[in-house]
Parts: structure tokens; C-alpha cells; sequence
């Protein structure tokens, strides 16, 4: 099953994307919750109901806005050097622990949606990356029933301001710019995915191939990682996790190669869709309130 | 004005304390939201009806848990090495730059909470810190208005797992356990603390002063913080800033010295009173759903 969050009509619910069309769940089921986050939390029985809606409350995909999946996840997890061509490219060595740092959640973005280039750096990266996203409540879970606490995947884009990530020690800040996390188009349901380690993933900067690899190549696979940040976290319905990034990121060619206003960057991962954002130039005014 | 989340007769809510009484708010106002980030999100109106509210209203403090203000923020931001004794404590050079990490917003606990101490790791140390709490939702704000979107101020205590902080270059992980982000007993209105940046700031651990200083002494401000921070991001109501800690944290003894089951950690800062938890063994039993 395919589960969208969409703006259509002024207002924004989550929907079953069926080929070219969606299903309003929300009509399909008043009693579904609209977002979804609280329709994760309400477990098997709203995925049950998702699963029955028909195509009788059904609109073309094309006449709705689809969203982050998550709008605003409670934790946006994101691991570090996890492909192993990444790392020889940073000059690095592979990572003996997973490491951690996160993203903003007021960051995550839709298909289409416009991605901020920031006043304040010219160095904006793509991250091409498989992310995974938290049906349920969940803490101390061994890596053999992490795949029970997955609800599903999706692309994710895990956009790096290079200068802010190198100018301190921490990653996070150059990680954290608003709009930098576009997920989507929507999350995959983990039965029908399968097999997460076998995805191959791309990312296409105006439709130039950059990335290309397979999930079959991360270092500590999604399984290793729920493990990990369980045994520290309590994970809940909706944290979303970005499982690394393969080889090909701007700051490793040589030259360097930055997004510039006006590119498009695709993320690409099979069985998943893929999300195609615009960058634009920031608005710098100042917002209060 | 102070405001506190506290639960009472099995429910949770927000209210006011006053000297030795805390006055449901949802009492004296039931239009008033019942959690703190919509509270603060429902601006000067909810903050001016929280004024108005009458001892009448109110139940002894001594008969209420207190909850950690906010209880699940948006975003729990964290600056690094930001008072000098701290940072030459740690061997360290003055950054240049704010570091910015964060701890998990699944990790806030309240005034009397247990703070459990992981089965994967013997290094818990204490951070005294002054947080700020966000009130307005805010971006581009330069530093001589970053005061205008500060709702209040409270007790901080950003625990810290030594060996999981350290075994990545990334901080996060070690910062992030459950629990390991006291916060409270409330929020002190900004209006009612004044000059934040002079307010004195303690840490004790049973009882012996371990961490004494200023907040006159952080490197980078309050304001300095919130103005780099929403060059980057959105803050919104309810996100939470530890703001630094002073030097005198354990990893830093001659030997080091952490914390064992049983022991309490004190935070005390001027004018926003103290939060003290104890250190307990924690269960790792598995949780799904």
C-alpha cells in the first residue's frame, strides 16, 4: 500500500495512492484520523481500514499537492558514512559505531516542493537516501524484530549545507536548514517493499545521473539501526530515519559541485517513486510570530 | 509569571504557580489549551487570561507531579563548549563557531523524575544549564529582537552518556537516552527573570556543589544563539535551547566521576528555582507498541 499525506480543496489529509489516482481516506473512512502521524498511532486497525478504502473516493493524483508524508516528524533521525564508497570518497575510514545526528523536523518537504537555497552559503549538497519510517512505539528492540516496528519506506533527500556542516565539529546545523529533508512521494508500506537491503537507489541532478547504488551496500543496515538508537530512544509512530548515503555528493568531485538556483534534484529508489524538488532562492525577511 | 505542566487526579494540564499553590489554569479559563505548546502557540491572548487566573482555582504544588514544562518539544537544540572554564576543561581551544547538537525531544523529564542510567554504559555525567523556552514561531531574527520570540527560561540539565557521546564524532547519540533531559520545575516568563544573561547557575550532585557560575559567562548569548539558529531554521512555540554548561562536569575530574544508581543531581539557577532527579537502574526489557 501506498500512503500519501495531499493538500487538495484547501485542506490537507492522507490518502491511498492507487496507479494514477488517490483515495481520500478521510471520506473512505470518517473515522481515520487526517494526519499521518495519528494514523500510524492508531495501528493495525487504521492500516486495515486504509487497506478496504475504494476507488469510489478517489481524485487524479495529478489535481493534488502530495506533502512529506510525515509533515513534521517528532524525530528525524540520520546516520553518517553508512556506504562504503561514500566513506572512501570522504577519505575516510569505515565507521566501527553508527553515527548519529539529526535534521530539523520543521525541514521535511513534499514531491515538488521548492528547496531553499540558503542566504548564507553557496553549498548546497544532494544525499540521495532510503528512509525508513516508525509504525510503533518502540524501545530495546533486537535487530530481529526491528522490521515489526517498520511501517514503511520512502525517498528521502538528505540536503547538506557544506560549509555549516564543517564549520563546527557537529553536523546538525549544515543538516538543518528548512527544507532540507524532502521525503516522499509517499510511504510504501513495509509489506510491500519486501526486502529493504535490495532497493537500488539514484540521485539525477537535472536529470545527470549522480548517485547510483543499491541498499544492499549500507554499512549498518536498517535492521542494525533501529537496534542501535532503540537500545538509547524510545522510537515512535512517525520518527522517520535516513539510512545514509551512497557515493557521488557534490563536495567529493573534484571541483566541488553545488546545486545552483534553478537546478532540480531527483531522489530514485525502486518500488518506492521518487521526489523531484526545484532549488530557489531564500526570502531572508525577518518572521516573528 | 510562573508556568508549569503538572498532573493532578490522573489528568495533565498547565497552571500557575503561585508562592505554594498552583492554579489550574484549565479551571479558571476552559478555552485555555491544556498542554504548553499550544499554550504558547495561542500567543499574548492565552498569556494575558493566564494572568487574570485566580487563586481560587488552585491546589497545593506539594500535591501535584510536576511534569516537564514542555513535554514533548518540537526541537530540543543544544550548544557545545559555550562557557570558557568548560571549554578549557574539556582541552579545548574557544570555538569559533556555535556547535550544535540535540537531544531527544522523548528525553524530557520534569522536577522528581527518575533519570534512568542505561545497562549499556557506566559514564552518566550532569551539564547545569539555562534553556529557553521559544514563544513565537520565528525565522531570520536578528539578535537585537531575539528576545521578542523567548517565552520564559527554566532549569536544564543536559545529561550526558560519556562513551556513547564520544564514540562517533557526533554527539548525539550520547545525549539523547530517555530521561536525560531534565527540565523545569516551569517556565519563568522572560519578563519576570529580566536579563537572563546574569543569573547564577549551579549543579550539585548529593548534595556537594559540583558546578558553580554565571550565566554572564556564556560565550555565545542567548540572543547570539536564537539569531544563528533561525538563520537556518524555524523555531516555534514550545522548542526548547540548553544554552551551554559551565565547567565542573564529571568526565572532566581527576579521576573522572559519574554518577551511580541512587545518586540525585540538583540544578539550581537565580530566579528560576531547581530541579532534582535521581539516578535509577533502568529496565531493558523490549517495548512494541
Amino acid at each position: 500500500m501506498k500512503l500519501a499525506t495531499f493538500t487538495h480543496g484547501g485542506t490537507t489529509r492522507i490518502g491511498k495512492v492507487v496507479d494514477d489516482k488517490i483515495i481520500d481516506l478521510t471520506k473512505a473512512d470518517p473515522t481515520l484520523p487526517t494526519d499521518m502521524i495519528s494514523f500510524l498511532a492508531a495501528g493495525d486497525a487504521a492500516m486495515a481500514a486504509a487497506q478496504k478504502a475504494s476507488e469510489a473516493d478517489a481524485v487524479a493524483l495529478s489535481d493534488v499537492t502530495l506533502e512529506a508524508p510525515i509533515m513534521k516528524p517528532g524525530k528525524v533521525m540520520a546516520i553518517g558514512l553508512n556506504y562504503g564508497d561514500h566513506v572512501k570518497e570522504a577519505g575516510l575510514d569505515i565507521p566501527e559505531n553508527q553515527i548519529w545526528f539529526t535534521k530539523s523536523p520543521t525541514g521535511c518537504v513534499g514531491e515538488g516542493a521548492d528547496v531553499l537555497k540558503p542566504a548564507v552559503s553557496d553549498m548546497v549538497d544532494w544525499e540521495a537516501e532510503l528512509v525508513m519510517v516508525i509504525g510503533k512505539r518502540a524501545r530495546n528492540v533486537p535487530r530481529d524484530r526491528a522490521h515489526e516496528i517498520v511501517a514503511g519506506y520512502c525517498c528521502g533527500n538528505d540536503i547538506s549545507v557544506r560549509d555549516w556542516q564543517f564549520h563546527s565539529p557537529q553536523f546538525t546545523i549544515g543538516k538543518s536548514f528548512d527544507t532540507h529533508g524532502p521525503i516522499g512521494p509517499w510511504l510504501t508500506t513495509s509489506d510491500e517493499v519486501g526486502d529493504p537491503h535490495d532497493l537500488d537507489i539514484k540521485c539525477l541532478v537535472n536529470g545527470e545521473v549522480m548517485q547510483s547504488s543499491n541498499t544492499q551496500h549500507l554499512i549498518f543496515d536498517c535492521f542494525d539501526q533501529i537496534a542501535e538508537l532503540t537500545q538509547v530512544m524510545t522510537l515512535e509512530p512517525g520518527d522517520i530515519i535516513f539510512t545514509g548515503t551512497p557515493g557521488g555528493v557534490g563536495i567529493a568531485m573534484k571541483p566541488p559541485q553545488f546545486m545552483k538556483v534553478g537546478d532540480t534534484v531527483t531522489i530514485e529508489i525502486e518500488k518506492l517513486g521518487s521526489i523531484t524538488n526545484t532549488l530557489v532562492s531564500e526570502d531572508t525577511k525577518t518572521i516573528i510570530g
